[in-house]
């Protein structure tokens, strides 16, 4: 396992917090306090997040002093809720500057099934060997999306996402859950040597957010990349406790819920 | 805060003089007296305006001698009004020439909501890594415009624009006012570290235009980037006169108009 | 004969064990065993393959140790099932990242008669001129395919394809066999001094499979690019072993069908 | 003023022999005489012009010896009779080879209006920053034409576009004269810093011509640069001298028509 | 005159033998003798051509020994019988691929009025731009053909080609002759200092090809590249023989045909 890959996980399992939705979906996933990048951060770093997922424009301006405990994921590529046709989502920063703000890993993320799909392995080809010269993880948000895909969530699709990221060369493809354990445990094995985490998704309660991530532990996930379900939360330290049980103390959902309520 | 955004402020405040209308919308825009760089610049100087934002050809021919009082800030694309479809501007000028022009900062025009908003994203991207590299500021024009927009002036895209070039990298972002106070100041918020200027504007009355500016100051705007309010005006030192009392001195509005008038 | 032709062949014979279909078909071709890099891999190494072809992504984490007695080409593009319109496959791998890998050898897929063939000429014209530099063998998986073609099949389409990849400057063109031996002997003649080596295509029966590649070796061909036939297939070395005495020792379909069954 | 403006000037006056007109209009505009180049290159040479616009080709093969006296501007794009849709030029020629064919200056048309503006602009931006940096004047043929353009002609599209080169940054800007004195003097204004000269256009009587060409100088224009109305002429250097006396002597067109007839 | 166009010329005349057919035609030009280089270069070296021009595949694996005493002119561009829309040929090799090949030309096809003819113009400036340097000879094969030619064979067309090919600064044209002599005359006349040589066209009766080659001689081509009229002849060395006669000895089809009879 190369150097980086170490530097963003504990116990090969990856607890990731990510916060690039105001790029992919505005200010609408904001409050008062989360609209500011010291309070996730905050979060980041006293949660015991093993990393950080962020653009390089927000790293600039906040990942500094102690909040650099919390190694650094750059996300290359953003979307957002204004755009339409197939799904395209473009390198907007290199790997070298996302090197030169500190990264550890840089992320990217690929629209399989989209019209556009070629161009975007194309450039994930190049962060690839790019991020493995300087040491760098490369992660590929993955999500089947787009005119030639009939279901999103099926995972036959899932599984082919995963498998080509592995074939591309991501360290970690990050996927969505489409709740069918063997199916999701399929795209485990078709990852092959790629670890494969979980996007969080939207916000949901406490509970089956946790009985999520039991779950995704259960089939093989390599960990998780959460967001909203952590920094949208009343109680966000509390419901990162939670999850760190679960992912490095093989607690179940079920026990923490007891304790939680 | 970089050395270059000390250089285009005063008390961390901008008040940045637009010249780039000859682009943007031609001539129309001009009479017999500014049509000629050297009469803006000479109102740039001695208004003392903490910033001249020009294309480069302008800067390249006029920007000289004294004129040099006056920090550069150089356009490195430009739409013209003879342009139809979705809104798409493209870098016609290198950070380097910028540099060597002497500029202190880079701006950058992104139509959000475009459907080339990808490739802006991009080229404004590599911009922001080239000018930290030569320690430049980069500042972000946001304009919320094109088929994925439905209302141009809408807070929740003013907002998402703010945060969208902060997470880009803008050190500034400019954006219009909608004349929505909580709107404009949740815009604030959402640009977090990246210091939020409002436009000027289209020529209005001096008692609507000053107010425009203290509202703005009043929303946790760090300045304004004005052109046509000031060297359309008959008198334009005098409304600059107001504009920096309001900025640097905490005036009110009122108190400049009725010593005005 | 360049040195990494003979690095990737026996007696001027290829055997390669090809294991991109996690790529252009997805799970749907594996099942528990073979959908793990390293049962393939096991399996170009004991069944002595002359070269395992497969994605960069696999080659970076799978080959490695005693595998590394395999030969490596690595396949630079790929095309993915959910894709429509004429078919394109654009390189995401640089040569330089493939001789970095390892590789002996490198291929790529041009589609002719795709609307797109000129950018994969240009593609492929660029990445023999880096192979050759480099000392790498250049493999084009030729197919004909797309709103030009009227048959993929036909000889006529077959042959001019043989032709184009050695004018462009192959070393080994793969193609698809249609059975029509004086035809396929016909594209051997126009791949020149470009050997040519025939897909195995999707899994049959043992019998025909093998009577295919003793065809192949019949109208000229320098060897075969296998797959599905041999991992797909329940004792995969039996049938590598059949495959091994029709290429090296002459020996016929038929009389190996006999002591197989 | 920098050298190579004064390089193809006298006087601050230019006096340049175009002869492009076989790339944009093609043999029609020829006759057994002007196809061949040095026919039209001594009539540069002994007719005193401050320069001669060809495209490269020509240059290579016939600017030496000495046609050399005769300073070289370069063309790097060009379009032809046989293209359709909206107007587009591209360049195919680098700064770089220009300056190694010993032009002083080079020439690039963008078509104002065009729905491919925006790739004239930054291709002519590049070449304004190359040019500078090696010591070359920089013109721009600006053509306000295409489907965001109702009137080629108009007063406001022509001064709009001596405009946009002014802002791009370059040297010399050749327009169109419509005949509009006043509003022609304003496109001069607008050039601001930016010379204008005004183009020859078609074949018209000598006496048109040279009041055209005195109306240039009155409404402010730095000069011309004209084609068929010398090498289509019968006595090409009798109208060159015409048109020397009315830019360099101050001469009006009606004391040279008396001359002349 | 370069050295280059020295090299492959005598008494600067050009007698060229092409063999780019299998690419732009594909196998069915072939049968089972000229399907293969070494038959076509034995007749180009036997044949004393000044060049033989192929494409680079070919060149890398046949060009050796012996057929060295043939100049080399590599092809850089090439379109295939499976295409479709307005032609376009895009550089799928590099100038200095071909130079490393040996060649001591290099050439390139553009078709004038195709809606992709600016594209051509851009590779085939650079191409010129690069073989200068390395002091190649550049060749442009210009055809008129698109959605804006009504006619390809139309003089003012063919002579139109010319003269673009020599502004943009091809050393040699090569076009088709429509069979008008002072039509190809006047395209003589704007090829101007570039050297026009005549395409042999399709396979014809000797003595059609020779008075053809006869007359190009008269108008004042520089020669011919000729294919099919050579290599698919029953006796190629003869009518090879032939046409050296007239090109070099200023005999008559005539005679030549009486002898050969």
């Amino acid at each position: 396992m190369m150097d980086n890959l170490h530097s963003i996980s504990r116990d090969n399992t990856y607890m990731i917090l990510a916060y690039d939705q105001g790029f992919e979906h505005g200010p609408t996933d904001f409050d008062d306090s989360n609209v500011d990048p010291y309070y996730v951060f905050d979060i980041a770093r006293h949660g015991k997040f093993t990393a950080i997922a962020c653009q390089p424009g927000i790293a600039e301006k906040y990942w500094h002093g102690d909040y650099k405990d919390t190694p650094l994921l750059v996300k290359l590529n953003g979307k957002t809720r204004l755009q339409s046709g197939d799904p395209v989502s473009r390198q907007h920063c290199s790997v070298r500057r996302a090197q030169e703000l500190g990264a550890s890993a840089v992320g990217y993320t690929i629209y399989l099934g989209s019209e556009h799909q070629q161009t975007m392995f194309q450039e994930f080809g190049s962060i690839v060997e790019q991020a493995h010269e300087m040491g760098l993880a490369a992660v590929c948000w993955m999500y089947p999306r787009g005119s030639n895909v009939d279901d999103e969530m099926a995972t036959e699709n899932i599984a082919y996402g995963a498998r080509i990221a592995h074939e591309l060369g991501a360290d970690i493809v990050k996927v969505k859950d489409n709740g069918d354990e063997p199916g999701m445990h399929w795209a485990v094995r078709n990852a092959a040597q790629t670890d494969l985490v979980v996007a969080g998704g939207s916000k949901t309660d406490p509970e089956t957010f946790l009985r999520n991530v039991e779950r995704a532990s259960n089939f093989g996930a390599s960990g998780i990349a959460v967001g909203r379900n952590v920094w949208q939360s009343e109680k966000p330290l509390k419901i990162t406790a939670g999850v760190r049980r679960i992912l490095f103390d093989d607690m179940q959902a079920e026990e923490i819920l007891d304790v939680m309520t």
